[in-house]
């Protein structure tokens, strides 16, 4: 398809895409003129990708180049591919660790995956920054005087493990292994949105059920 | 308690409290002496709660202020008062009417909620900007190349309700009315860190079940 076709059908504007091109993010399609060249599926999809992690995951250009290196070197298996990208995402701030909270979360933390028989999680903790948002978020609860414990945690746990099962089964859909890695990296930045959305609505409609609306 | 008292057990420093107290958004304590006030366990509160807004929900102060005045007004019952807090948070870009992939999610927005019946959230659809949200979300999904329709959505959501009925049992669990208010927004705002991080953490985990960590 020509650059065009390839702007409508990702709704991505021409001048993005050349912004994307000179940035090295696209690589530049078959030459077929003097002026014209031809893009494939291929880059239809990794436009795709890029638009996700830079407009929804709020990934800088920067970043978002070295995400695509993770995922295109195919010496990675595809759980480290995916993690590279879940570990270049914008991750919040670093816990200080002088904090009782963040020495309290911690521990708590270690003791959910401990509980959930995550043994990945357990093995990584020392050196994911996803691990690490996870201690910040318990510490700030902690801190606020909301006594969550790793017994409390558990079964939101499992519901967001249910969720990230779903997650990978829809990515399982997809044919091709360069297919499922970029949708697995674009599936974990875009369900996001879509899973605080629902989780507000559920919020209110429960609320409602159990409150009425008066 | 003191000042100094009520800055140690909330973790809030000293400077932060004046703050809150010229704006407005903490009552001043009870005098008891010419430079001293007295602080009690609803100051505490509600300094937590102010923390929780600004800090973890992003909200400015003018928002946080127009946050507690809902929460204070007993006039009105439990779903609006948490549902005015909900509604007061940032919400991200407001769809475009005019683009067709919005049009799309915004159909399968309703017929999600008319699967799972969720009868307040269908009433509330034209007015919610959490309902608007989740459009926006699902529209970037579909303008992107995913499927996403309301039988994709629907274990998800189930999954999100699952987690607010948990949210909700955590406020009952606090006595008084004006706590459970208070919990109730505090909750919502808290809880969203956590499941995004344990929501990338569950990614993770599957990720290296199916794939291997090799």
């Amino acid at each position: 398809m020509r650059l065009t076709e390839l702007s409508e059908r990702s709704g991505v504007s021409l001048a993005t895409i050349k912004y994307y091109l000179r940035e090295g993010l696209l690589t530049p399609g078959r030459r077929i003129g003097a002026t014209t060249a031809e893009y494939d599926e291929g880059h239809l999809r990794r436009l795709r990708l890029v638009r996700a992690l830079i407009q929804v995951g709020g990934v800088p250009v920067a970043t978002a180049r070295e995400i695509l290196g993770h995922v295109d070197d195919d010496s990675l298996g595809r759980t480290i591919r995916l993690g590279a990208a879940l570990w270049a995402l914008p991750q919040g701030p670093e816990p200080d660790e002088r904090d009782p909270a963040v020495v309290t979360a911690r521990r708590e933390v270690d003791r959910l995956l401990e509980m959930l028989g995550w043994e990945t999680a357990r093995e990584l903790s020392t050196l994911s920054p996803v691990h690490r948002s996870l201690v910040v978020a318990v510490a700030t609860l902690i801190r606020l005087g909301y006594p969550w414990d790793a017994e409390l945690m558990a079964p939101y746990a499992e519901l967001m493990h249910r969720a990230a099962v779903r997650d990978l089964d829809f990515v399982e859909t997809h044919p091709s292994e360069a297919e499922k890695v970029e949708t697995a990296v674009a599936a974990a930045v875009l369900f996001e949105p879509v899973l605080k959305a629902l989780h507000r609505l559920a919020q209110e409609e429960e609320s409602a059920r159990r409150y009425g609306i008066e």
